[in-house]
């Protein structure tokens, strides 16, 4: 079979399960999970086996990273997170079958919503062969049928815990093609799966800016993702200054490769002369590299100018750019013209500027006095988290289990007819 | 200024304004909407001298259908029917800064989602002009700005209309490019806008297949659509006979060029004897032709054979497929294979069939004892109707206000870092 064929083989199939899939029990799911959990931990030296032939292949080529070839190496305890991670979504919440509301018409029509499963997510991700099983566990849970298509260089990988997996839903009478890996490392094998609008509901890019464009570019599916994630913080005037020195070093320091990292500090002109050089003392501490507008460099000597392309960059390193600003006015517009949509926060004792932070900052996560690195599914109480999406359409943020089902209309009427 | 360029500055003026309508509040955008009523009546004449040459234009070239050519002819009637559309949603609640849910996190953070507008919107169609106004009251309601792309047939009418509605924006202090007709009647400006997902997060194509599947296939913004609505109604065992053929009548022939009118009837095999013979008279007399399965011919004699086609077709007509099916299962399994997911009911007393009927059949809108033609934003209660969705991405089936807004995570906090 060609590559074209073979990809709408495995579609077709999904689909199938994914109609399967979303008659079965909470229950039935639950139980599989579990012994998927299991499962995973008494065959991972056969997945470490497999890894290592992934690795040992990637350090020939030398075609990845060093960061790369990290993503890509597991260990007991990355299988040991994997399984772990399985045994929590079996225990959170189905998100299916809810009826979220339901109102009577003037012509008696009972009218309601009810969550459904999407049906069948494409996943497309790189180098770690532990969001195989991730994803692999919450589109389970919430009832859709996955297609995984890990990078080449983690194929062996992938193969081996999707085979574990499927064997658990043979095993439990639950139909094999709810979870596949696209077993072709072809790029065509993608570029095919985006077409398939007829059989795939959504596709979830993982990975990095130039992968989701890709991605976006030629996809006739609907496509949930985040390019990049462009964070700031705006210090407001009479902000507490231990507490805003303690933010940002959390938001920039504790992980700075994440996409809720921050990325560009913005100060009230009338705080930075007191609150940027404690807050420089600390960053520093942390090994972090400061770029400055002009105004912060007569106040901190010794620091490099940012340029304009500092005020969109992405650093993702323990870098960050500094912007001395006249007020929330200033702070909110440089968010709007230089932000990615993704998370910003203010730090105030205003009433008054919180209100208009939250109101009219309109990226997907906005917080006041708190830490950008909230920004994700688990600290926000969703239980799990597939992606980040900073597209406006179907999901916002942080995407939990809820964001992988839909709401059909269901009506109980009883011989009602338009007039 | 070149087709690209002149799109570009559309997109970039409508995002400019849609950052500002997103302060504005309720109450004036809700004057706006009121005036915009009254100087839609004021105007009647001019915007009918301008859809008469419209008319005049396409009689001439010829290109145009007799129902499309019925589509762009305005009257007195359709603009007072406008107006009073306009004044109808200005008495809807507005959904933006409505905050769905708050919960405290272990941690104290206290998070919410609160409904925001999408920001730009990008509406394609084909003919009516008076889409032109509907949506743009949907859109200015809900906070976002829009850019409407009519039909090069309808040109003078749309550009007519927004002059209009422009006019009011400004004397409101509200910004004019919050409502933008593409004044290039040239197919490359539609090319162009699907390109600019920077500037616009949503595009509705309203018109038949192959224009909405141009657009997906073009854009690389998310799209709300639905191709085509292959609308069944399955008579269970031991239906009510009267209301049996009553709905099926409403269903197919009360406006049978719509999305939601029945196309394909599934009667179960005990049944058939007795209701297909009344179901055909009245079927008959609403002037309904008949074309049915092997033995759905051998109960009616003198109808046509359906063939495999038939049961994928979306006729638009007085024409209805018809075939008998073993049980509810068969029907479900016809349901899944043939349909469009967009709207399915089944007529029956069994309380077991009604509620698998409602869980298992993942259409937009399932009913059970109620008419095809109910699936529909204002039959549903939801005020309005800015189109209807089969993808199951953000929205799916009818479409109202609430559906042009996405939510964003706000956040209180007092200091949180996460370790």
């Amino acid at each position: 079979m060609d590559i074209k064929n073979s990809v709408i083989a495995i579609a077709r199939n999904a689909q199938a399960a994914s109609r399967q899939l979303s008659r079965v029990s909470s229950t039935a799911k639950n139980t599989a999970l579990l012994q998927m959990a299991e499962e995973l931990l008494k065959n991972a030296d056969r997945i470490l086996a497999e890894n290592a032939r992934d690795v040992s292949l990637a350090k020939k080529s030398a075609a990845l990273s060093k960061a790369m070839l990290e993503r890509l190496t597991l260990s007991k305890k990355t299988i040991t997170g994997m399984a772990q991670g399985m045994r929590e979504v079996a225990a959170l919440p189905d998100p299916t079958g809810k009826v979220t509301s339901m109102w009577r018409r003037p012509n008696g029509l009972l009218v309601g919503r009810m969550r459904i499963p999407l049906g069948v997510i494409g996943i497309i991700y790189e180098s770690r062969p532990n969001v195989t099983a991730d994803a692999a566990a919450l589109c389970l849970k919430s009832g859709n049928a996955v297609i995984l298509r890990g990078g080449s260089e983690a194929i062996n990988s992938n193969l081996a815990i999707c085979t574990i997996l499927q064997n658990v839903l043979r095993k439990n009478a639950l139909p094999e093609a709810a979870i596949q890996v696209i077993p072709i490392t072809d790029r065509e094998a993608v570029r095919e799966m985006l077409q398939l609008e007829e059989y795939i509901d959504l596709i979830i890019p993982r990975g990095g800016e130039e992968l989701i464009r890709a991605v976006v570019a030629e996809s006739k599916i609907p496509v949930i993702k985040h390019y990049k994630g462009v964070c700031h913080i705006f210090v407001d005037a009479g902000a507490d200054m231990e507490m805003a020195v303690n933010i940002c070093c959390n938001a920039k320091a504790q992980r700075p490769g994440v996409c809720n990292a921050l990325e560009t500090l913005l100060v009230h002109k009338d705080i930075a002369r007191k609150f940027l050089p404690l807050a420089a003392a600390a960053l520093k501490k942390a090994n972090v590299i400061l770029k400055g507008c002009p105004q912060t460099r007569k106040l901190l000597k010794n620091i490099a100018a940012a340029t304009e392309e500092d005020w969109y960059a992405e650093y993702l390193d323990l870098v960050l750019a500094v912007r001395i600003v006249d007020g929330i006015d200033e702070a909110i517009a440089h968010i709007e013209k230089y932000g990615s949509l993704h998370t910003e926060a203010i730090i105030t004792k205003d009433y008054a500027h919180a209100q208009r932070f939250l109101n009219e900052v309109n990226s997907s996560t906005v917080l006041v006095n708190a830490s950008t690195r909230f920004s994700d599914g688990f600290e926000l109480g969703l239980g799990a988290e597939i992606g980040i999406s900073t597209t406006k359409l179907h999901a916002y943020g942080p995407m939990g289990l809820e964001e992988l089902t839909t709401a059909k209309f269901i009506i109980y009427g009883n011989g009602q007819v338009r007039t």
